[in-house]
């Protein structure tokens, strides 16, 4: 049996982490940590958790959760576990951290895009993306560290990459149309997320400013072997779950002048996600729905080609509490310890 | 394995015990039958089961699907079972109906809130009304026809029941207001489901004329070995899943003329559920929510005594297309087949 | 022109003031006062009333602006103008309170409820409650205090009061179950009114202890000429705007056992709302939806006798932030000032 | 007292109009046309307009009604007045069309994007496209027909259009990426357009096929005096009303290189919008959100200069019903008739 710990339990990514672990077979959770609620029963801060998690909410200390757990998953803000984490922690314990601290590889593109001083930068380099099905075979059971990657990134990468891989678009032309469900901007008490606010509205935000940025950038610059520089959009939109993104690029023309056909483009997809159990390539005239994956693991991901204009028009939905968080950390995870990958993952998504 | 055969296996209830039986490990569906969608894929009709079921609907000749599977429910519209249903049907295979066809005892009953004539009142008595928390016994490996009960029934009736049973309310003072998600009023194209008529609004409806409403006084009758005649009135709201009822009785005094006390009423409440697996009774102080029960086969119940007015506030909620349809379903024909009750519903409620 | 300033313009039913008057011909706000945004823009706080409202929030200071209006809103936390009010402003300015501090005539029922102390019990005597339909001929030009009354409240006993006020129920068996969007929660960043954990869910919250229950008690008793004890039950449900109340009372019988009619019932609330502007007493057969008179000052309301339990099922919807709040004041300053009742709020529901 | 007949008038569109006429003091509306409600009051269909429209629906007979009012409003589907629109008709009465059938002046590419032949070609040149902001001049008390713009394609062009018009940016770049809320797809009864399967869903429906899209590429074709051709996509929302485009081009750089300041890029959206009542420039920073505008006859904008990608992105709002046909379509009118442009239009948006 992993014991596991969790730091940051009682936001949404933490308690989406519970709801997967309490089905997984292999793990027990033995810390539910948590800095506003300590000592409190967590099925009080989640009710859905009543009669399942009898536990109580302890403290985010690292260094003694370090002794009694083999995992930890960090669900805490940008900066927190920069700040306390050492190499003896990492001598005794593996973590998966769902915050930024490890995705950027420089250090400088980190500081600038979230504003804060990176506190351990020693940790960088031996972090592993820990984006699975492109990065799968670098997250073993020697991997000390996984940075779990961003919603909005997980879900943009994926479904731009196999175009990226292949050079089959112009990546100078990518633009990344956002929207997401609101659980995305957390559990704080803030005015801007009250129900009157969000509900019945829509909007962009952090328009060519938000950090997801860079990590996208950074990502797809390794697999097409180039530098990338994208427009990146989030938008909120009036639901609890999902993403959606919509991705325009200029496709490559060959040398007869003429665009790649549909099943050109579709065996580009085959052949990096044709056997991936949490990307499904959808048929042709269908597009994506967050509905469709809302509760399961799973990427959905369709494209169009539009003739018209010579792009490429890629669209990919999951759920951002699961893929884009606790489900793709319960991945790594699985990797970490050499279990089967979907294990505790085996989520049907649920309609309506 | 059992083999199991599905009759409106495309509408919300029917898609609900997809969505389950896609996890059971002890059943595999044979049949995807659907009057509307006969020899389309059935992931097509519910793309979140993309890749994970690969049949082709069916259409819903119940004869010939008897000789091919061991249960078969029937997630069909009132007066569909009962049109049809044969000894010869019984006698190769076990049936949960999920329709209202053998809920009720009193075929004039039936007819006079249902509007149509009874075709097969003949097996009304042979059917078990398929409540397992209150019926468990009655439903055994040797029960061919097991009724479903309502999914406003099942809240309506489990929040009150302990109440009844113990005769500790005056049962003519009970009334029942309801309200329930709008996948309660199923996947038919009516202007009135559409969603800009159903969001941000809010409204009742049936008032004084629900169909429940027999189901929930003969059940009701049989605790309190009374005849009870109650207001149910049951609401739209802008959710897709989730009834909540909050109930109303006065409480019967004691000799000295004083209430019963919380730990009284907590007692009796604990006789009746207190070892339920799908039954949670909330701490004091604490009323449920239905998001606390989505995607779970789980009623919470909650109360509050009102020393003011005598009466006792009765709460209950549950996911209506899992504990109020397909997960109930499921609960009984693991009841048929002598599998563990909880096989296959050990769902977590997912939050938020 | 009358002079208007409003001490707690930036919460919801401030902002609702903010609205409606803009399109006032008779009224010009002077003064949008804010505890928590003093000296920002108040577009900059309501995005909705850019280039519409150019002026500044402004400071509570009750004392300085008497000097400058003719009449005060006050949307503010109870106890606030209880805490501050003096004969002094009285002598300056009408006042038309939204709180909860004059609308309750005994100071011990306030206090119990309120759980706080009342500061200026002097003023209660004078206050006159805002129910316009009812208490319209005691507010007049000559009037200088108003108890607007609470939105729960003012559906509440608009439903009821024909038949409390004719007799024709059993006031003791009245049961108010009502149902809110979330707008009536406030503006205040609270994690239990997030989008995330209000969409998709319903509860019932203050059972047996909402605050608005004396207040409802105290209006009918009057109606009725009787002590009145109800069961009052609020729900949140997750939609901006609107309460529906469901109301359950038995009805009296005739000498000869028999129930009154339709159209007995049906002709004592005409006497009553017949010629009401705002009231809408809907066909026979047809229920309340919120959505119908959201954005506007209208209470639609239908009932339906139940000849099973003989109980009455009144059914009363209106918008909280108009009639239950904002529109409701604006009413009342209007006769107060002598205009047209309906002066500013000849305002058309909007659907969808 | 101007004399109006709606064909369509109960469908969401048509409902809108007479929501927003039932406050235009100069306008009396004469014919409530309906296919599917002819003989029915109009309030039993539009109950939020019980009591405020007294009507009976007719037919939906063009011939009769041009007899009987000054000005027709077709919210009709694609084809049906091209079907019937005689010379004789033209000359008793003005028509505003809310349909695409005189959008497009070249009928060749009408006939391809929806899919049907045009029957009444010749009425085309006269036509004028009645987007306010730019036609207005065009649009006069002896115009007899008017083309009343999309939604989609409102929000679209006006969003770009200083852009365009000023060559700022390079036009063979411009994306749109629209998302509307949910009455843009009509009050027609079908399955994908129910509750439960647009809420908490979102994705992107007629990717590079939207009918929408010919008539943005017009009309900025005549702006920039160019051919244009661009990326289109819609995306249904789970909200009643509102559009947001996001709509990304490459900025054309300066002679020395460098991008344009967002000064200069604001002094171009000032020089044609800055007077414009019903476009509102929002200040540096902020982005439009569809509430902001809600029920309302707003186009709110901004823009964000991305120095990163030499992108601007720019955004648009506005309300699909009101801006997006029904208020436009009543804009129009006014001009037609020598009013007030803004008479009947100074609806107050309301939040939340």
């Amino acid at each position: 049996m992993i014991r596991a710990g969790i730091i940051g339990a009682t936001g949404y990514a933490g308690g989406e982490l519970v709801r997967i672990l309490a089905n997984h077979k292999d793990v027990k959770i033995e810390w539910y940590g948590s800095k506003s609620y300590i000592d409190q029963k967590y099925d009080r801060i989640y009710q859905n958790m009543f009669r399942i998690v009898e536990d109580v909410c302890k403290d985010d200390d690292l260094q003694k959760l370090a002794d009694q757990v083999d995992v930890i998953f960090t669900a805490t803000p940008q900066g927190f576990l920069a700040g306390i984490l050492t190499e003896e922690i990492l001598s005794k314990t593996k973590i998966v951290d769902l915050s930024a601290d490890y995705r950027i590889q420089d250090v400088a593109v980190y500081e600038k895009w979230y504003g804060i001083e990176h506190k351990s930068p020693q940790f960088i380099k031996e972090a592993v993306y820990g984006l699975c099905e492109i990065n799968r075979g670098r997250i073993t059971e020697k991997t000390r560290l996984v940075a779990n990657p961003g919603c909005y990134t997980t879900c943009s990468i994926l479904t731009a990459y196999p175009m990226v891989k292949e050079g089959m678009i112009d990546v100078d032309t990518l633009i990344v149309d956002a929207k997401s469900g609101t659980s995305g901007a957390g559990r704080g008490a803030k005015v801007q997320n009250l129900f009157c606010e969000v509900n019945e509205n829509m909007k962009a935000y952090g328009v060519a400013s938000h950090r997801h940025t860079p990590e996208i950038e950074e990502q797809l610059g390794y697999a097409g072997n180039c530098s990338v520089t994208v427009s990146f959009t989030p938008h909120l939109v009036p639901m609890n779950r999902g993403i959606l993104v919509t991705e325009y690029a200029t496709l490559k023309r060959k040398p007869d002048g003429s665009l790649p056909s549909y099943e050109e483009v579709r065996s580009a997809y085959e052949r990096y996600y044709g056997r991936e159990r949490f990307i499904r390539l959808l048929d042709q005239g269908v597009c994506p729905e967050t509905k469709w994956v809302e509760g399961s693991n799973y990427v959905d991901i369709g494209f169009v080609i539009d003739e018209r204009t010579g792009r490429i028009v890629m669209m990919g939905a999951l759920d951002n509490l699961v893929k884009g968080a606790a489900g793709q950390a319960v991945q790594n995870m699985n990797l970490l310890f050499g279990l089967p990958e979907s294990e505790g993952l085996e989520l049907v998504p649920c309609f309506p």
